[in-house]
């Protein structure tokens, strides 16, 4: 089904109403990366990210999951000094249908002077918090039972009560070790020493920017994928990464992101664990057969296009 | 004069009207790094980072400059790998007196459901945008004439006007290259690439994350000074890095940052570039003999505690 430029070139709106009714009645969704040069300035209500919001809410797919890994296959790919990469593996689970993303009042309107703002809120209620923080203690139960909670609770009210609950929360997992930090301090360790987390929860904002940040220490944003969950319904599946619209068409785009979306989708949204593992374990022998894309190619390996990986993985099922 | 931790002790609030009234007739205004475990479960109006707000309201302090240099000196105390940390040299211009830090309404209410909710407002007014924009773009034409804004302009309204504003502004500065970047993908590229940028302008709460993030890329966060400017009065130089309430006492703190605000002050406070010049060459002379504190220690050099590193410096002038 289309949605974000497809959908706009098509229909005129950015998620059409059929695509989102589709969706709703699907056992899963995996999707495409979104956005271009084409719609960068397009008005919001017209903009492909738009409908990728209203998916979202759509779909109240609230709990997003951004494993960031660094694979022994590619530690050479991160930035980072490779023993400060080696052995990352972390989980952040992003509170996805709430916060600043959504809150009302926002829009545009003049002040006291009569000069023009553009303002946002910043919005939590208790049980979207008690609820985000519930998947992430499960997450971090089923990990190494380390669960940091990220807010700038020094600073906001919303944060402040995030803190409270997430605190409260905790009381019903008392096997996962529960440690809180400021946004700011994250945004530091995660460079200085990204292996002392194992799952960090946090809301949308927040969590859009860490783990961006998580997954380039991984050196291979073009291997990240993740999934959104709702209470029930369908799920969302999506490689972490952008449209990259400055390589498309070009044959170049590293394909492993989406092919683990699917893995992901297969794990979390169907519950067809051993398909999961299949395509997990195909991308990895893959990877040790030494194909490499252009953003995680290193010295010694073989560059593919987007096309020929995609066939490498088929052989390694 | 006493603030935060310490004025709490002394007179029951973080900043005491008389701190204030003081820093107000002073030339300029030096500050240590606030806070610690004693007063971290404080209410709000009681925390020793509210009367830093207050302290950077009273002194509209909207400019907020933090360099983020890889010194040759420490280019292995850095995560980064050697070839992508070094030659590290870049400006972060935040916005510091207004967005979500400041914006109303904000504080606890309750929703339609009867739900606790805490809530804070990010807003912007076209004149606070092009005041720290025009900051900027004199900044960035004093160092490489490259300005990147950073925003999230494709989900926040306050944004928007962000970039339509910086936008505007660009045209009296022909000379300076604007780029604009969203925030995710921004906390990406300090860890792929950090010399891609030169000045980066942004908001108050995403220049928090990214400025902690650069200066982590130093390796040497306990090296970076800042500045904080107001259209007129006094500035504000404090180190970048917080209090570190678990060395405390210890004589382990690195107290470059400080000594570097110094002559950030010197410089940019009173106009007094040849003295600020004199202690940044100290510095760097200290560091090129070899001398280091804990944080920013590598093999073959000298551990220092907090007070010989000062007396080091001293020798150096
Ligand atoms: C495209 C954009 C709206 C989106 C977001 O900010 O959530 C993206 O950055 C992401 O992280 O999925
Ligand atoms: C202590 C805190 C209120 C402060 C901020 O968030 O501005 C600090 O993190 C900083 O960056 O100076």
């Amino acid at each position: 089904m289309p949605m974000g430029g497809a959908a706009l070139d098509l229909t005129g709106v950015p998620l059409p109403d059929e695509t989102l009714a589709t969706a709703r009645q699907s056992d899963a969704v995996l999707l495409g990366a979104i956005g271009g040069y084409k719609w960068d300035n397009n008005e919001k209500h017209l903009k492909p990210e738009t409908g990728l919001l209203q998916l979202r809410e759509g779909l109240k797919v609230f709990a997003n999951l951004r494993p960031a890994t660094v694979l022994p296959q590619l530690v050479d790919a991160s930035t980072l000094k490779k023993e400060v990469a080696e052995g990352v593996d972390l989980m952040v689970v992003r509170e996805l249908t709430g916060g600043i993303y959504f809150g009302k009042p926002r829009g545009f309107s003049s002040n006291q002077n009569g000069e023009e703002i553009g303002f946002n809120t910043e919005v939590y209620a208790t049980s979207e918090i008690d609820r985000i923080a519930r998947v992430a203690f499960e997450t971090a139960r089923k990990r190494h039972g380390k669960l940091c909670s990220v807010d700038k609770a020094n600073v906001l009210e919303a944060s402040m009560l995030w803190r409270r609950r997430v605190t409260a929360i905790a009381l019903e997992y008392p096997d996962v070790e529960l440690t809180h930090m400021y946004v700011d301090n994250a945004a530091m360790q995660l460079v200085r020493n990204p292996k002392q987390f194992d799952t960090i929860v946090t809301n949308n904002i927040f969590g859009d920017i860490l783990s961006d940040e998580a997954s380039m220490i991984t050196g291979s944003i073009g291997m990240l994928p993740s999934a959104s969950l709702a209470a029930k319904g369908p799920g969302l599946f999506e490689p972490i990464h952008g449209s990259a619209p400055d390589i498309a068409g070009q044959d170049k785009a590293n394909p492993l992101a989406t092919v683990l979306s699917a893995a992901m989708l297969l794990k979390y949204g169907l519950g067809e664990k051993d398909a999961a593992e299949r395509i997990e374990a195909a991308v990895l022998d893959t990877l040790s057969r030494g194909f490499r894309t252009g953003d995680i190619y290193s010295d010694g390996n073989t560059l593919v296009g987007c096309k020929q990986m995609g066939e490498e993985v088929l052989k390694s099922v």
